[in-house]
């Protein structure tokens, strides 16, 4: 038997990520689900020197270890319920990316875009994020294909539930204001941020993204924009 | 500027794993280059029961975010010298899956084969870890192959080290007493142990795995096994 507290370990933010969520709704549920997308990682000043990024551009991919900062919970629980399975099925919290874990590590791999050397450090723009604005990253590592893509891996009880699409529909100059990041909104609506399949059509919904306030509803699988409110 | 202190963290082991090496040397460059390889992570007392890892069976393979358990100093460089480019060479930390990094975090995905429900608890058993004995699990997690299989990945300065492998010759009967251990030995043997690729012919190399020394040579790409010791 190992000694616990032998292990127990200090971790420091390498770096903090940038991103247009500044609350929970409407963060895709894995990385990688929208593309368009686009956040910023900072490294922290002791990391922000060009050496500690060296031939990171040659790859495509990285791995982002982070912290569920929203999660400030002292115990977890031993079982999450997954929103995707509708919210009343447990399972094992070993068997879920759920928030709600023992140290509450999250783990998502993000497309490398760019690494920019400004005055003020190193930025590195990814895409695909799904991480809440000024979350604390705690390692960045290459994402190697030999190793870390396994094309046969099984997706246990996800399979089936990642088909879920909305469309989306909305008066075409709606999301003018929105110039660059409109097709990364739309991808967000697109996959349903709703915490279950209830259906409950009059209701209006309200999801903070970058500088906007967009309300919506929600009828089938038909997702109507109501508005658009600059903040 | 995010403040630094506020996300420092404390994690604590949720499992340890046993694996047959008891020492670094051979043990592969990443998970699942030798899949015969087995292992058995074996949950803390607080997390071990069965609801803890609940529909984890409907998986094929899973994440483990693990500590380096060898590698104790405080400061991380920037950069690091990846053994597969020779040694010589210095990409940054952030570019490498090296252990010496700030705060030394591990990401491996292994092979589930089994979940096993004893009286002392629950042990998971994997295949192609790539962990030191007794090595500290922060976490596990299903590995999700819609976001975490990225086959159009680039390898970056890692493509074209990934095909070196040796040839193994040995005696048929020298390999006996490993049992069903056998195969495992033979594919770390094949990735090719040495450091570098300093070409040393002569030298005798020594190798710990499981309750076994491995005593071998290697010339051209040919290892030869001469000696197996039980210890």
């Amino acid at each position: 038997m190992v000694n616990e507290a032998e292990h127990n370990k200090i971790i420091k933010p390498v770096a903090v990520i940038h991103t247009d969520f500044s609350e929970k709704f409407g963060i895709p549920r894995q990385a990688g689900l929208v593309p368009e997308l686009e956040a910023r990682i900072e490294l922290m000043p002791e990391f922000s020197k060009p050496e500690a990024v060296r031939e990171l551009e040659t790859f495509s991919h990285i791995w982002l270890i982070w912290g569920f900062s929203e999660n400030k919970t002292e115990t977890a629980n031993l079982t999450v319920r997954p929103p995707r399975l509708g919210g009343s099925t447990r399972v094992g919290v070993f068997a879920s990316r759920s928030p709600f874990r023992p140290n509450g590590l999250g783990l998502s791999v993000v497309k490398l875009k760019e690494i920019i050397t400004g005055k003020n450090g190193i930025s590195i723009i990814v895409c695909g994020a799904d991480l809440l604005d000024g979350t604390p990253i705690y390692d960045i590592k290459p994402y190697l294909p030999l190793s870390d893509c396994v094309p046969n891996a099984l997706e246990g009880y996800t399979a089936g539930t990642k088909n879920h699409r909305l469309k989306v529909v909305y008066q075409p100059e709606m999301l003018d204001a929105l110039k660059d990041k409109k097709q990364a909104l739309i991808g967000i609506l697109e996959q349903d941020p709703r915490q279950t399949y209830f259906q409950e059509p009059s209701r209006i919904y309200g999801l903070y993204f970058a500088e906007f306030n967009i309300k919506f509803k929600v009828s089938d699988d038909i997702l109507e924009i109501l508005e658009v409110q600059k903040l």
